[in-house]
This record gives structure tokens, C-alpha cells and sequence, in this order.
């Protein structure tokens, strides 16, 4: 049994921390804070915990979360990074759920989320935490940058296609026309999230720009080892008027010699040891219902004409997405199962 | 580890039974069936259970089924009744999630349900699966009518008040204004159940008349030992255009023994020990998401005026009024822990 | 044509006026105001507007606003009381779509609007704007007090019970179950309003008291001329995971008298000249979505016991809620025809 | 007035029809079919009209029809061109709401439709209903194939690319990521359709291969007056929780010529004279609820980078793109303002 902290639990990343990590067989959570919310139950606001837990709110004590083997951040980004420093020197693992440890690029982090980083040094001692793709290095790393929803499903999306090659496709006509439910966006009392602005409603967002177009090309650049071709991929999310999940919809030019592949294997290879990402059979359309409140991914490949990919991708964002992911990095960080507390099935209907 | 059978596995309560029970602890489902699916594997029919399960549905084999302990029948009324006596007398225990044995009174039955009862004697021998309230004879159970869901919370909701005493309300003033997300009338392709039938609309149906009319009416006169005066109780269920879910408002005119009690510390004794009832501080409202998902049912009182009581309670149609108060009678009949399989946490939000 | 005015143009009955409004055959819209948004286009806040408008909000400028025939104040609660007697005196006639004008007992909306009203005198000569019911004091009127969405459900679903008589119900006896689309609660970024806070999933609120009970109480009172007896009337709101709809269940019960009523037919001719109220024949079950849009209401009545009546009354909250009885009280009042911009169908699906 | 005949009343394009056409100041509905509710009035089956038709359905009968001025099929493709000869001759003009008129390559319509085209004679003289790009063809026409829906938005967002220059894009680029709502799919009882398959759930269908694909394409064809270069195109449709809307993200890469003009200002030139097409302001996300229920259609530009073009276009699937066009082109054969019946506003919230 390990002791955990979550920082910023009022928020849904962080009630779905809790749901994980409170019928996880290795852990136990210590501490919760909220700065609104001191000496509350959790279970007062989030009544679906009631009978799980006695947990309360408390404010951020930074002693207190050094006694926790483990501390995740769902808070605003900038939060993580002025702790991080000194909670690494308690011997205390870091995950961080917002972006202060998701970018390397620093120039690119302060245009898009305005603030100077905290702690650049640290921040190259860690490690992105895609669990699937850096996992020897999450196992040794202190300090997690807990991808972003919308990377997530890119990367798993288009990693076969870059990791043994980088000549079976044309990278810069990568275009991912992406899809959320609304909780994406976190529990905000911001007028364009109340109910009635988005029920029956379905709108692009972020056309001109979002943060996770920097996030996704550091991403690409590192699985596929090229620069600079990355820039000018598209990437246009849209929100859909569903609670939780996600689908990608990733366009992708072929060469020559993507066009002669076998890309069904090749995907099911790739993925054929992992138990969160799923490669569906041919003529499959992942639905996002398919993985609510699951920790899994699933990939499926048409190619409608025979230089051109399409890959779905579909996802909980609030699971995979986010607080899953989280808790798998941690299972890798302590050599717990990887699939520990991660088991549940997708609830459907 | 006990064999379990499920016949009709391609209806929700069907694929919910399978998201419960290919996680329980001490079960393995070994047999599937369905009248139209034979030889498709179940996962291809509900994605969400990929990875979890290699089943395959069959066509309803009475031999392969007296091989199991149990089976449950998550199928359309009528089809339990046909089986039952043959699999009890291979010592297979029976737990219907249909109709067939939750009524006593044949008469209701036939009008109701427009079918003769095919085993008339194994029905009194049967035992009605409201898990609290009849426990004891639960575990000595060989066949179980899985309680509907209006009745589920109905019971629930008016039990404590008596349990005790027949002298705290007055029976035939009782009014429930239930209201149902859209599973509850299952998994069928019929016009009145289209998404764009149901979407961003509200309504009443079955208001001159519906099949738990009777089955409130018999569970109230069991509970409370009294006869008569049930039968003019109103009960109107409402469609909410949402997936899973059920609110029942319950409006009771208190007798002046009833006016004088406190019946929120009532409530809290009556269900102390239960793990999967939730009587709520005062002033709380139960909120349907609160209960998504998982086997569990709260309750809130409000006495807007001395003589009258509010009841509010909430349940998971599918879990605790359906599926998951299933598994809780099996958990019983076997001796399992009561809460074993089911300690999963609402998926909120 | 005659000169309209908007206060509080930025909210959704604001809007829906303007929807209206600006297709109305005999006004004309001069004025539409807004504390946060003066010198924004209308129509760059609500799309929905483009190519109908060219309106500009402006700071409220109450010089402006004499120059109209008739202002609508679709402001928060207090606002219009603030401005009413200027207006009048300069023969500008008002129609407050908040709380000012609905209540005469001053102890009650005190209480429940947590202000002292600025004008007493203006209110009791101002007319409570419940069409149908007050037809010829409407036409009269200088000022109108909107009726509040709820009252109007129980209003026109309890009118015929007691307008030709007083002894076919006991008015002790009624019980309001009330269901409304978000939309009710207004456009206002409040944490409890966000999509994920409110999609799929039900729950009741202000079960222990809603600023609503007071307004049915007195408006009952005047309906039926007998006071005392409804204080004890029991009304619960529900919360719809919708965007616009109101369903009211009302149950009654019924004396000797009024059971041996045919209330069917008395209905038809209670509202037989009247174009926004359906009395659906029996056994129909009036559906929110039958009057997405429309300024209409729709009964249907049930009677499951010889004494009990169930009445269900649906109309679109925003418009014969809100804005739709708006401006039918504009049009009684200016002598227009009283369908006179109210006559588009119900959206559906 | 003119005398008009729906034939296939029971469906949502139908229904929608008999929302505009029951308050167009020049026409008359004299004529509605139905093979399974003859005898039935049309507002028993869909309440929203009671109150404003006495229409009941009959069964097809061509010599009524014959006296129409005017028909429009919103029937199931294939029965408009058994009818359409035989009305043509009796000088009754034709539109069909199904996809007999909508593709001349009949090569095409029998790999995508599964049937033999009944009168190519006819077709050939039909005219493609896209009102905007083919005004001048359908004031002549004697029978309108009226367009798809999902085709409506790609020409109009991609028309003014090719109607005054062949050099601006390179058509083989084009790809289109398209969203519906629910509604798209019609009235029909299958088990897709249910609300709980649909709700809070997001997903792609069709990727293999939809039947909109060579409507747009031998649309595409005749706008740019290039043929072979449309059939790579990708055409990806996805199903949105909503009842109506529909966005379509266009994709396109710009040649030198193209990435030099200010599009902006080329797509307002080329529909400043248009009442139904709106090009909105730099930077906007035409949401889908800001048409709801109006015949209208917005466009929105992006030029994430100096030679990638996005088009956003959104309409409502029922209006625009489907009831709302055929009574467009009715107003344009009868030469009624093109406006007439058309001008309601959208419904926002």
C-alpha cells in the first residue's frame, strides 16, 4: 500500500482519480485539498462517493503531501510546477494531469498557456507519461507530464505508422478533424459550458489555434524522430453534446510504401501486448459509449482510396484521457500490475 | 467459483449482468444464449466488453444450462416460467429478471402480462428478489423474481415506514410520480423508442394503467401486512430523455402518530446495516447520476408540511433495478459476500 | 406598428421576445438594452439573428425608453419596479416578464425575493398577465406582471375546476409534480447549470420551497375567490435533462360532486374559444416537444380512481411560459389580433 | 394559392414540409399520403399541428394527385420516379425529397440505391434543386431531384472555389468530415435509431462507403465543370447526440493562386445577393442550434496555414437541407419570393 495525495479534487479529473484510486488494490489516498473547499466531505459534493470514502478536503499543505509516495495534480496548469521541485526532494513521485510537463519546448509553453515555467530544469528530468510509448521511461521517471486528451488519441492513433518507419507516410498532410464531449473542458461555471449552450448543439472550436497543436507535434517529433515536418498539420477539435468521450478522425496521405502495407497486421502488431488499446477488426467504428468509464483506447483503419488512411480513434477522455492514464503511469512508476484499478468495463448502455 | 448461465444476453440487462459478473469474484459465466444471435461472439455485439471475455452466444440448450448453478433469464416475460421447473429439479437455481415470478396473484399476472402462468406450484414456492427486505428467504431461494424497478424504489422508499408500525401513514393517499431514463423499456426497435422521439422532450405514459401497479400493490400489502388499501395508491411514470436512471417521487399523507415521529433518524436506523441503501442528510436531493452504474439506491425526506412526507428516491434502473439487485439475490443465495461484484462507484459525471 | 422596447436583452427570454418580436407584424423593435454589452450587435451574440437585425444593445437610457409604446423588462427580479412609474407616466405601458408585478402580498415577495418592493402603489394597479384568465383587465392594463412559467402549467390546468364552482375538488388536496428543461433556470453561468452537471441525469430541487408556491397560491385564491385552502397545496420541481419543456402532474382529489362531473367535455368548453389551449382528447399524453417553440398549452386529464384526477399540462417554459404570454398581453393590450406573431408550429422532431 | 400534394406524410421531411407549408401565405395543402395511416388525421399523429390542420392522410391516389399544382414525395427513394411521368403529364410539377432525381450517371444511382432507374427519360430533364447554384434551372423545371443534405453543405461551402476560376485549389485534396444529427437518418423503427444507442455517444458510420459520395461528386463535377479529379475525395460522416443540425469541416489545399486571394471577401462577393446563405465574420464557428429549424445556411473560413483551406458550414439537416430547399424551389418554379414561408428564425436555445 502506497500513500497517495490528489491536489485539486473538486474537478473532474480529480473525482475520477478518486473513483480509480479508491477500489485500487494498492493504494491509499491520504490527502485531498481544495482551496475553496477546506474541511468539507468529498462525499457532501460528490454524493456518487458516498459510502466509498470519509476522505475531506484540506488546503494544500505542502508537509502533508510529503508524507504521500505519490501526488497527482488536477489543477489548473502552473500549479504542479511550484511544488514539483520540492516534492521530488521528499522522495514524493510527481503526476502532473495539466500541461506544466507536457511540453519540453519552452518558447511554445509560454505562448500558449502564458506563464514562464517554474522549474525548467526539472521539467527535462521528466518524463511524458504516454504510458504506451515511453513506458521504461515512466518506470524510472519522478516527475509525470500526463498527456492531453487530444494528444493521446493522436499519438496511439498514428505511433504504428512512425515507430519502425518513416517512409510510410507523407507527415505533413496529417489532418485530425477531433471530437469531445463536453467534460473536456472541466467543471467551469463559464457561460459557454452551461447545458443549454451545448445540448443539441455541435459547433468547431479552436479552429484558429489550440493548445494541443504544439503538444501534438513535440509528441509526433519524438515517436518519429523527424523535425520540422510536424508544423503544419491541421487540427481542428470540435465539441459534441455528450458527457465523456472522444473521437478522433486522423487523415493521412500514404507513400508508396504505406500504400503496399498491410496496415490492419501492422497495427494489430504493434499493439498485439497491450490491454488498453485495442485495435478493432476491419469495418469497425469505435463508439466513444464503447470505452465510458474504461481505461482503453480503440483504433480502427479504412482506406478509402489507396494512397489515403483513415484512422479512428476513441477514448474516454476523462479515462484513458486523463485520470487512467494517470493511475497506469503510476502502476508502472511502483511496479504494481499495469492494469491495477483499471480493470472496470466500459459502461454501455 | 460457481458456473452461471444467462439466457437472453443481447437485451441491456442482459449486457449489464455480463459487465457485473465477468468481474465478480467468486463466478465464471460459461453459458450465453440468444434465439438470434447463435455463434456470434458477444463482444462483437457490444464492443464495450473487448478484451474482457471470449463468450459466444448459443441457442438456449436446457442441458448446458441444468449444468450451471444458476441462471439468470434477462429475457421478454414468459420465457422464465417455461424452464424453471426443469432446471430446479437439476438443482440449478433460477433468478428471473422478467415478470414471471414477481406476482403472486395469478389474476394480475394473466391481466397484465396476458399470458397463463406455466408453473403456478414452482411460483408460490419462488421467493420475491427485494434483497432487504427478503433476505433470509433469499438464501434458501431455489427460483427468485427479480423485483422491477418503479417497485424496487417504491418498497425501498415507503419499507421503514411499515415495517415497524401500520399506524404512521395513511396507505391510501400514497402517490408515485416515477420517472425512467429510456433503458428501462430495453433494447427494442420500435418507433416510440428512436432517438429523436425521445430527445429533449418529457412526458407521462402508462398514466391509465401499468404492469407495476399490481406488483407495488401486492410488495406493499407483504410489507406492511395490511390488505385493501393499497389498491388505490396512483402511480405515474414519466420517460426522462436520458440513458439510465430512475426518480421516484413519493407523496404520503402522515397519520398524527406518523406526524410525530422523526423519520429521518427513522430511516437511518431502519437502513443502518445496508450497504446498498442510502438515506441522504436532509436537504439533500438524490440526483439520478449520483447512482449511475452502480448497485446502490438513495433516499431523501422532506416534510413540506406536518402531515405530509416527500420521499425521493433514486436508483440505477439497470444496476439496482435490475442487473445488480440480480447478482446482490445470487450473492445471497450463495453465500457470497453481499457486496461481492458490486462495490463498483457511480461514473459521475 | 408601434415602438417596442427590450430591457435585459442578453438573456433567453430576451431572446426568444426578439425571435418573436422581430417577426411580429405590428411592432416594431427600437430599443434593447444590456448593462455588459452596449454597442455589440444583437446578432453577433445570438446567430440565430443574422440577416433579421441590425439592433444594437445600448446602456439602459430611460429617456429612450418613454419614446417606446410598450417595454419588456426580461431583467433579473427588481429591475422593472425601478423604472415602471416613469414609464407609465409617460404612457409607455410595461410588461414585466420577473417577479415585480406577479405577487400582491407584499409579506411574500418579500420574503422570497429577498427585496422591498419600489412601487406598491403601481402594483396593485398593475394586472396579472395570465391571459386567458384575466383577458379584460389585460386590455386595460399599464402594467403586466408575467406569470411565472410553473403557475401557468397549474393555472390553466386547475382553472376549470374551480372558475364555474367551488365544490368539485378539495383544494387541500393538490399536489403539483413539476418537470422543466434548463432553459427555466435562465442563461446564467452558475456551476450547477454546466452541461455535465445536468445531462443525463434527473433529480428534483427546491423540494423545500420554490419562489413558485407563493405566486399558485394567490393566483389560485383569485381563480377560485376562496382563500386559506391552498397554503398547504404540495409543489416539487424537477430538474429535465432538456433544453425547453414543462410538464406538469397534477393530482387532485375530486368531491362527490366533481366526480360525477364529466371533466373531459367541461374542459372542452372551459377552453373552446381559445387559441393556445389544447384539451387533448382522452388518453392522449401531451408531449413537451409538441410545443417546442410554440405559445401553446396542452392539457390532458386522467382519472385512475373514481375521486382522483390527474391533470398533465405541457407548454415551452420560453414562450406561453415566458415570452410567448408576453406578447399575447401586447397584443391585448394594443388591440391586435391576439395570435398576432404567435402562430409558427411546434418544432419536431 | 397554389394546390399542394405531399405524398409520404409520416416522416420527419414530411412532417417538416407541413410545418412551412401550413403557414405559406400561397399555397394550400389539399393532398397527404400515407399507405399506413389512411383515414387518420395527420395531427393525432403528430400533436405539434393540432390546432392548425384538419388534413387527414389517404391513400395514394394518382388522379388526386393530378390536381395538385405541385407535389413533393418525402417518400423512401424509388417511388417519386414510378409517379413522376404520369404527373408531368397532367402538368403537375414534381419535387422529390428522395434521391430518384438526384443523380444523372445512372450507373451510380443503381450501385448505391440497389434499383433500375423507372423513367431516365425524365431524369434527364429533371433539374438538381440546389437553389443557390441552379436558380435559373428550377424556375423552368417540371421535376426537382432536391439535394442531399450532407451534398447541400459541401456545395455551398465549396461552390464559389470553382465557379469563377478552375486554379484556386486542387480538387483531389478535398476532404470532407461531416457531423449529423440524428434526424438525418428519418423516421423508421430500427435498432441504430434508439435513443439509448444514440445518446451521450459519438461515432463515424458509413466510412466504407455512403451513397452522398457520387452526389457530390457529379455535383462537384457540374459546379467546376472538371470531371475525374472528384472521385478521391474523402467523405467521412459521423453521428452527433442531436436531434437536428449538421456541420460539415471542408478541407482543402490551396494552389499559389488560390493562397493569394482573400477568400474571405471572395465567399461574401459570391453570396451578398443570397437570403439564405450567410458567410459569417472572420474567426466565428457557426454552431448548428443558431439554424435550428431555419432554412439557412452559415459558412465560416480558416486558413490554419497560408495554403490550407477549412470550411465550416452548418444548416439544419431537415430545413435546409432538406424540407426548407424543396419549398425554396417550389417558390422558384412558381415564382413566389424565393423567401416566402421561409423567414421564421432560428430557435436558439
Amino acid at each position: 500500500m502506497i500513500s497517495v495525495g490528489i491536489v485539486g479534487g473538486t474537478g473532474y479529473t480529480g473525482v475520477e482519480l478518486l473513483r480509480l484510486l479508491l477500489r485500487h488494490p494498492n493504494v491509499q489516498v491520504n490527502v485531498l485539498t481544495s482551496r475553496t473547499e477546506d474541511g468539507r466531505r468529498v462525499d457532501d459534493m460528490f454524493p456518487s462517493l458516498r459510502g466509498h470514502t470519509d476522505l475531506k478536503y484540506s488546503d494544500l499543505n505542502i508537509e502533508q503531501l510529503k508524507q504521500c509516495d505519490v501526488v497527482f495534480f488536477a489543477t489548473p496548469h502552473g500549479v504542479a510546477m511550484k511544488h514539483a521541485e520540492e516534492l521530488v526532494a521528499a522522495n514524493t513521485k510527481v503526476i502532473d494531469l495539466a500541461a506544466d510537463f507536457r511540453l519540453q519546448n519552452l518558447v511554445q509553453f509560454e505562448k500558449w498557456y502564458g506563464m514562464q515555467h517554474a522549474c525548467p530544469e526539472l521539467l527535462k528530468d521528466s518524463v511524458y507519461g504516454l504510458s504506451e510509448l515511453n513506458r521504461e521511461k515512466i518506470k524510472q521517471a519522478n516527475v509525470i507530464g500526463n498527456p492531453g486528451c487530444y494528444p493521446t488519441t493522436v499519438q496511439l492513433g498514428l505511433a504504428p505508422l512512425f515507430k519502425h518507419s518513416d517512409t510510410l507516410v507523407k507527415p505533413e498532410s496529417i489532418i485530425i478533424d477531433a471530437k469531445s464531449g463536453v467534460s473536456g473542458a472541466g467543471r467551469k461555471a463559464s457561460m459557454g459550458m452551461i447545458y443549454t449552450e451545448n445540448a443539441d448543439n455541435f459547433k468547431a472550436y479552436g479552429v484558429a489555434g489550440h493548445r494541443h497543436h504544439p503538444e501534438i507535434v513535440e509528441a509526433l517529433e519524438n515517436i518519429s524522430g523527424q523535425t520540422g515536418v510536424f508544423d503544419q498539420i491541421l487540427f481542428v477539435p470540435h465539441l459534441v453534446p455528450m458527457i465523456r468521450g472522444m473521437l478522433s478522425t486522423i487523415y493521412v496521405d500514404l507513400t508508396d510504401a504505406g500504400a503496399a502495407v498491410d496496415l490492419q497486421t501492422w497495427y494489430e502488431q504493434f499493439y498485439a501486448n497491450e490491454s488498453f488499446v485495442d485495435v478493432m477488426p476491419e469495418n469497425s467504428s469505435p463508439e466513444t459509449r464503447s470505452v465510458r468509464g474504461a481505461n482503453q483506447l480503440r483504433i480502427a483503419l479504412y482506406k478509402p482510396q489507396p494512397k489515403k488512411l483513415v484512422v479512428l480513434v476513441a477514448q474516454d477522455n476523462l479515462v484513458k484521457g486523463a485520470a487512467g492514464q494517470a493511475v497506469q503511469n503510476m502502476n508502472l512508476m511502483f511496479s504494481f500490475a499495469e492494469t491495477a484499478g483499471l480493470e472496470g468495463i466500459g459502461l454501455l448502455p
